[in-house]
């Protein structure tokens, strides 16, 4: 049975995003910042990390904003590209065009059963949770998240979209998973939610 | 000449301080899960990061909401205890009762010069920063900060008292310094700021 994992790469001051997100900028002014140890990176530690994320996950969880900010981009392979992960993404209403021949389905009812979904088609490999940052909140929220995933990155942006926002006053425990991963452009940390 | 270091301990959600500070509870309800590191931990790691923290810094400057909370644990000596190092309070007012012989100074005309007289007693070594927030944020945002050091604590707050806040729009970046420290009850890291 594979794990349910919110994998995301996040500023030292706590933003998924910088501010200022238009379709012409997903991440906001600046925010690519957050994605270079993925894509601009000379150490091969980051290559790694990116592939080993990507074998070991089935299906990939997307909130419908970072669907629509991102498609443009994604086309009809998803975040993935060629690995053509199957991606399920939460929203009240399915669009009316999607890319043809697409990885996407559209789950109107819930985020539960957009997991049911996305565990149905991982098999046994991990459903990993990309955000955005509302759609992890409702997960963690939720109790179904077993591991967050963090690549820290050495910038603090001020402003932009807050990963950990809005979960409530109950204190939820984590455990450290041991294997950090030190590189010049993300400190990469898993973290297991204590159930 | 030592380094401004901001030195302090965070939930993974970006909480120094847990909801509900009051003076029975200085770190908010369950808020001392962010010091277990320190005091409680039996992972020797955790008292070496401790002890050279200790050893390299010369004065410590701290808010006066964080005086206020902590005066009545601290005492005379102060937060270093039996070291008694210097700790400059920034502060609009003196309060009228200061323990005797203690290590406090009171410094009414800013964040610069409260700096100046931290330097003059630090010598070559570091001033530390401890906090409160606020205090942290007015140095990094005036460009006083050579470094900052987060012991990550894996919990997630949810509420409480924010690290990072009120820092602008602008992009700060930051380098990691490659020792990061990997225990079970936190993840000692360190950045330093470019200038």
């Amino acid at each position: 049975m594979g794990k349910v994992i919110v994998d995301i790469s996040m500023s030292l001051d706590g933003f998924v995003t910088a501010s200022n997100i238009r379709p012409e900028e997903s991440m906001g002014d600046g925010g690519q910042r957050l994605h270079e140890w993925a894509f601009n990176s000379k150490d091969d530690r980051n290559r790694e990390i990116l592939a080993q994320g990507g074998k070991a996950t089935g299906a990939i969880i997307a909130g419908r904003r970072t669907y629509d900010t991102s498609v443009p981009w994604w086309g009809a392979d998803g975040p993935t590209g060629p690995s053509r992960l199957p991606v399920f993404v939460v929203t009240h209403t399915v669009p009316e065009e999607v890319p043809e021949g697409s990885v996407y389905s559209f789950v109107t009812d819930g985020i539960e059963s957009t997991l049911q979904e996305a565990k149905a088609a991982a098999g046994d490999k991990n459903v990993t949770v990309m955000g955005g940052a509302e759609i992890a909140q409702q997960y963690i929220r939720a109790g179904l998240v077993d591991e967050i995933s963090i690549h820290l990155v050495p910038v603090l942006f001020g402003s932009g979209t807050r990963l950990f926002e809005n979960l409530g006053d109950e204190h939820i425990q984590l455990e450290i998973a041991p294997k950090v991963v030190v590189t010049a452009t993300a400190i990469h940390q898993q973290f297991r939610v204590v159930k």
